[in-house]
């Protein structure tokens, strides 16, 4: 429903803002939504419509749109002590306090933090870190760096080469290093012959034909989100974790657990590593750790890498690295609230609670004809259209099966991500169980509709 | 004056932090500094001590620490909306405003503004932006980035290896195809028998030389901060962007201005390239943006660059890139307060009221025997140490003497930041006549007293 006018906010929002991650066509057609506020897990625009919001905003504004003590939390920092840097030997006590909480939460018994502004960010450092640290202990070649085919790490020029996602080759990228393994969801990758244990089993062999193919020497780390996100809430296959772990430590290879989207909550346990029943080297924090309400990443890491990172950092007598808001102090009294707000305010609870009524929606509508997965944990599900249940083909891309659904959930108020050809639903921790029955009964009607018209 | 009880601020921050930008030697003998609040252009630790900030934090604090309009427009908009996204056609009203804003207040007629964190990212975006318009466009192999030796454009592998300091190589970056032309500081670089005239024609001749030797059909970009912020506040010789502008232009190079620094009002017009004048195709922006109180970072394309890149985006359909928080609606609420408040409540003018007193205070300091040269612009400038001020030569940097200088400033309440051999000052626009005096006075007492140690 665009409008010609020019002074309308979609005209206005189309003529000063280059879209980023926005499907134009779409634009062109509908125009863009301009958002003026929310309550709960609903947003609402400029023309007063209201959207149920099944994603979180991007999977982080898990405390809903208008969390009172968290707004209060960021005034009270704002009247406080409105900003500060972290270089040069100074550090705000709000920046203090935040990493001794996150080391107190983390999987690690001590260890060490630093802040960036994003999830991007914070795997470019982590990679830069690692980089740094290999160099002074006398291995520079250490330079390659492991992801997996559908992973999602961010958007600057290293984090985008980690992404294994076919848009990344509109800007020439990955970057020469970067090595993408073979996604681990069975459903999809699976042999037609293959057990889900003999599919782990052969991406743990790659994995190691791949260390030894290029050398154990030249690789820096390997880098896992312990579910999938952006590729389309992917749980690992059974055992995952547990295959490649042993192999990583036998070559000496940094394992690093992308938790931007899982910390905090959304797989029901804080940590999706303790979900998974794993043990990293260092966590990359994003996303839940201000809830959305401020930007923020951090690097935790593990008091092994942390020590060897201080010591390298020591030999030159810095670590030359840090942006400008790294520990900015209303972004740590923030983070500070939010997990206290996921863990103690009922927030947590609330994921473990609904996680069965989530579970069982989705089950619900995967027995739709064209439905031929729902997949998922905690919080963080997705349905996967397919115009074949039994072969598992997909729709031709032209149909655009996915969006149209997501397009016709927001002609109904429900905001959902279409994904490939998969719809992810990740809604706020807040949600409460009528809310997830909209969210399903919207999402019910978007599909038949949509099925109706291309099946 | 460390403590060494584990429950001191100092400890507490130690244990946990890893320090960026942060020299090791003087944290293990003087501790951390524990900021807790501010007043004006004066910060407060756990101790009670206060200290002038001669450098506006990391030169954005412009408006001080406790501005009460950036403090009510932050809370205001925490009441209002408190987080959101700018992908998938969804955008806030705030951003939408904020971009109008922003292309009223640049030197361009219309154009296009894309959302970041920070500076690093804006960089290493526009970078992406670049090779993914030239991919469109048919010239695949535009991927070179030309900068400066002594630039600062950020810390991400790709910003980092666009930034022409030495610790870059303690990553093993720059990355290849990322070159650093030489940098245009005549008092320090220029030829014993040239004039700087001569000096500066002798750059436009190496950037030729070098767009002709790498091939204008590999070369992505050229970035430059009008004056060189993290490199130590230096000025572009006599001439300087004139003479380069042409060059870009004759083969195809797009010229991108780094205003992270010196963007809204640091050289006493609004954008470094008003007070040079010269006409980029895009800027970054970042810091003053804020004023500090929010991460962020813009890139404002101007009208041509606007319009290839849409063009390449449209024709996959969308600009694959974003971060979550890239047009954060708190973020764009505060940058219209900050953008007005220097523009329209008196900070801008102030900048343009001191520089003479601000000049004729680093005048002054260059007068001793062991300051080889003042240098700056509006409110950023620099005094640079040298062991004979006649053949510039430094001293041995062994005796760490603008680290000395710093923590002299520091034991009498000033902050001041030692770079390479100078000292830069980058005042808050806030600051007062009375308070300059102060901060030149204890400055003038910090250098007599090292220059008494080690000349």
């Amino acid at each position: 429903m665009p409008t010609n006018s020019p002074n309308s906010w979609e005209a206005r929002a189309d003529s000063h803002n280059l879209y980023g991650f926005t499907d134009l066509p779409t634009i062109h057609s509908r125009g863009a939504v301009v958002v003026t506020h929310g309550k709960g897990p609903y947003i609402y625009d400029t023309a007063g419509r209201s959207y149920l919001d099944a994603n979180s905003g991007l999977w982080n504004m898990v405390a809903g749109f208008d969390h009172q003590g968290l707004i209060d939390a960021a005034k009270a920092q704002y009247d406080r002590f409105p900003g500060y840097h972290a270089f040069f030997g100074r550090i705000s006590d709000q920046t203090v306090l935040l990493s001794e909480k996150l080391i107190e939460v983390s999987p690690f018994d001590s260890g060490k933090v630093f802040y960036t502004n994003s999830g991007s960010e914070a795997n470019d450092t982590m990679v830069k870190a690692l980089w740094f640290m290999f160099r002074h202990e006398g291995q520079p070649e250490r330079r390659k760096i492991l992801t997996r085919v559908n992973a999602y790490h961010g958007v600057t020029a290293v984090s985008a080469s980690m992404t294994g996602k076919p848009y990344v080759g509109t800007f020439g990228l990955p970057l020469p290093g970067f090595i993408h393994l073979t996604c681990p969801h069975y459903w999809r990758f699976g042999a037609a012959d293959e057990t889900e244990e003999q599919f782990t089993a052969r991406l743990a062999r790659e994995l190691e034909e791949t260390i030894l193919r290029e050398g154990p020497e030249t690789i820096a780390g390997f880098f896992a989100e312990p579910v999938m996100g952006a590729g389309g809430a992917i749980p690992p296959s059974k055992g995952y974790f547990q295959a490649v772990q042993p192999i990583l430590k036998k070559y000496g290879i940094p394992f690093i657990a992308d938790e931007v989207i899982t910390g905090f909550g959304r797989t029901g346990e804080v940590w999706g590593c303790q979900t998974y029943d794993f043990q990293p080297d260092a966590i990359i924090s994003s996303k839940n750790i201000t809830a959305g309400f401020f930007p923020m990443g951090a690097i935790i890491l593990g008091p092994e890498l942390a020590q060897r990172i201080q010591d390298a950092s020591e030999a030159v007598e810095e670590f030359p690295h840090g942006f400008t808001a790294s520990g900015h102090p209303v972004g740590c009294a923030i983070a500070l609230k939010a997990i206290d707000v996921i863990l103690n305010e009922g927030l947590l609870d609330n994921v473990r609670a609904l996680t069965p009524q989530f579970e069982a929606g989705m089950a619900h509508l995967a027995e739709k004809a064209n439905i031929g997965e729902w997949r998922g944990k905690g919080l963080m599900g997705a349905l996967e259209a397919v115009a074949d249940k039994d072969t598992k083909r997909p729709f031709d891309s032209s149909l655009s099966v996915s969006e149209r659904i997501a397009n016709a959930c927001t002609d109904q108020g429900l905001i959902c991500r279409p994904l490939g050809q998969s719809i992810v639903l990740a809604p706020p921790f807040i949600i409460t169980p009528a809310q997830m029955d909209e969210m399903f009964g919207k999402l019910e009607k978007a599909i038949d509709k949509v099925f109706a018209e291309v099946a």
